[in-house]
């Protein structure tokens, strides 16, 4: 059987790259796709400093562009040679939650189907509607177009959920709570759904900057009630909508504070702690909506359009990039914060 | 001075008629208004089983019809002889909440500016632009018109205000919790925002039938887990939006899991727990929203001419008439569920 190099998990702190079998079509809905390109997303930080757990030697990654080499009998729309986007949610496209556009929450996900992202080669399951199309081969573009076109597999599909989940609309004052990638990535989102004035939250020198450059209007530095009174002195009233890409329990407390009476908070980052005082939602009509992202929905729908007439370059969220065999390095940029976000070149498809 | 009846509370579980001195206009932005109808309120039964506080002695009721007796110097938009609803939010109509249509959350809500509904007159603060006018003259009207132009102070608008925040569109399968006179105006709601289909869960046989008769489509008399199932059986995977109009722990729960994924609970039960565990609604991106009605927005705009034109006619759920001298049997027949919702019949106007 031919083999291929894979990113393994060890254990915490510790990443390798191995000889792993190459995967094969199992099931007449997959797809076999050749790795172009993969990053580290923040969420594997979690599992790397031992913060959960996760099983020793497991293939790793979630967020990819590639080619596709092999499809199986039911897959019609996809074929091989075609360049694709490859979203870390599985939806089916024919279930409740997609045709409602939360394929994110698909009904017919397939856990286990997949080998990591960050690796050769990757066995994808709902092949047929899920992974989403792009014109042309990997040559046709730049280096940083590429870099943007695999931001739409997780970390710019997830800012844009975050920013269509608070209803971000034409003239809107926003606040973006978070300067990670997914922070970054709902500024981005929130200047294309048309906002004007965009407040980000960051206290890092590098991400402010780059929250600037994709449309950030404001920046606040300081955290809790302070950034509350922040906001208050900028805007007013508060906010129209606002973006918590953080999870943590003083970020969504602060999200929910700084928007104006009937704002929508739409969040993203994974919540540290489920239980919250909803109280201070109900008595000022915030609203609080939000979750995993409805990846190959928005990407075929408005993102990819976006990345391809230059309209969004998400792809300068990565400040460092890698290959394979330096798969180590790639996460502890990311644990030390000397990168925003890590990038994986792999192949050239 | 003029006197006036009034209903005052005097201990849980009692109620009064009293002579107090007659309002007058205070501020220039005050309205005196006779009163014409008013009725209980299933929140006014907090205090009345002493669940929570109120002081003794004092005047009652948020809702209410009548005609305008006085206006202030700045009060323009509104003059003497006017027939309107009195709402029982105070919106400026210019502050942040106001321009945002969520007049219930206005920003310049004047506390204690108003003696009780449940009484002859009433001084009404923010006059201008909270007070939504009705054509013509009580007289117009017939009593069963009355009685439906009564239910926008509160109840209708509130039900209304469910549907609105749990963004009801054409063709929704929609959940209703609460087969109060909010949840059956709930119901009203759902339909008059083209749902196509409307569970009502109720477990009382003359709540039912009026749910039925206002457009609900399905009714589950289970609770909890057992209607969570009833409502998958009937719709495969989910209502597309759910009216939590009850605000107890299990309701709001039930509400939370009956949706599909990225469905909407909009709520206007008041909570009766502040602490909830989000992480139900982020991994299947339920959103919540909901608070406080806009009673002026969504009369101004949408249910006084829904009223006006016959489409609508939430006055049902009024199943006893009292006059002012027998409040304490209006209070009664909500207390002890033998009327639905209890209307106080107080003057021609």
């Amino acid at each position: 059987m031919d083999s291929l190099k894979a990113a393994v998990f060890m254990e915490p702190g510790k990443m390798e790259v191995h000889e792993v079998d190459k995967p094969k079509i199992e099931k007449p809905s997959d797809a076999l796709i050749k790795i172009v390109r993969a990053c580290v997303c923040g969420s594997d930080l979690w599992w790397y400093r031992g913060i959960s757990k996760r099983e020793a030697n497991s293939l790793v990654g979630h967020e990819a562009i590639g080619v596709v080499e092999e499809v199986g009998a039911e897959v019609s729309d996809i074929k091989a040679g075609d360049f694709v986007i490859v979203p870390f949610t599985h939806g089916c496209g024919h279930c409740a939650a997609c045709l409602a556009g939360f394929d994110g929450d698909c009904l017919n996900q397939e856990a286990g189907g997949n080998g990591g992202y960050q690796g050769e080669y990757l066995r994808y399951t709902n092949a047929n509607w899920g992974l989403v199309k792009i014109p042309g081969k990997p040559a046709d573009y730049s280096d940083e177009q590429l870099n943007s076109l695999l931001t739409l597999a997780d970390v710019m599909a997830t800012g844009y959920h975050a920013a269509a989940s608070a209803e971000v609309k034409e003239g809107d004052t926003v606040v973006v709570m978070g300067d990670g990638a997914v922070g970054l990535c709902g500024v981005i989102s929130a200047k294309l759904r048309g906002a004007k004035r965009i407040i980000a939250m960051s206290r890092h020198e590098d991400r402010q900057k780059l929250a600037l450059e994709f449309g950030a209007t404001d920046i606040i530095a300081e955290r809790g009630d302070e950034a509350v009174k922040k906001v208050m002195e900028l805007t007013g009233s508060g906010a129209d909508a606002v973006l918590e890409c953080v999870g943590t329990e003083q970020s969504v407390d602060t999200a929910v504070k700084v928007g104006r009476a009937g704002a929508v908070v739409g969040r993203v980052g994974v919540p540290q702690k489920a239980e919250m005082n909803t109280n201070n939602l109900f008595w000022r009509n915030i609203g609080l909506r939000g979750g995993i992202a409805s990846v190959t929905t928005d990407d075929k729908n408005i993102l990819l359009d976006a990345v391809l007439s230059g309209k969004i370059n998400p792809g300068k969220v990565f400040t460092k990039r890698f290959d394979l065999d330096h798969i180590q390095d790639a996460y502890e940029a990311m644990d030390k914060r000397t990168a925003i976000k890590s990038l994986l070149v792999i192949s050239e498809g």
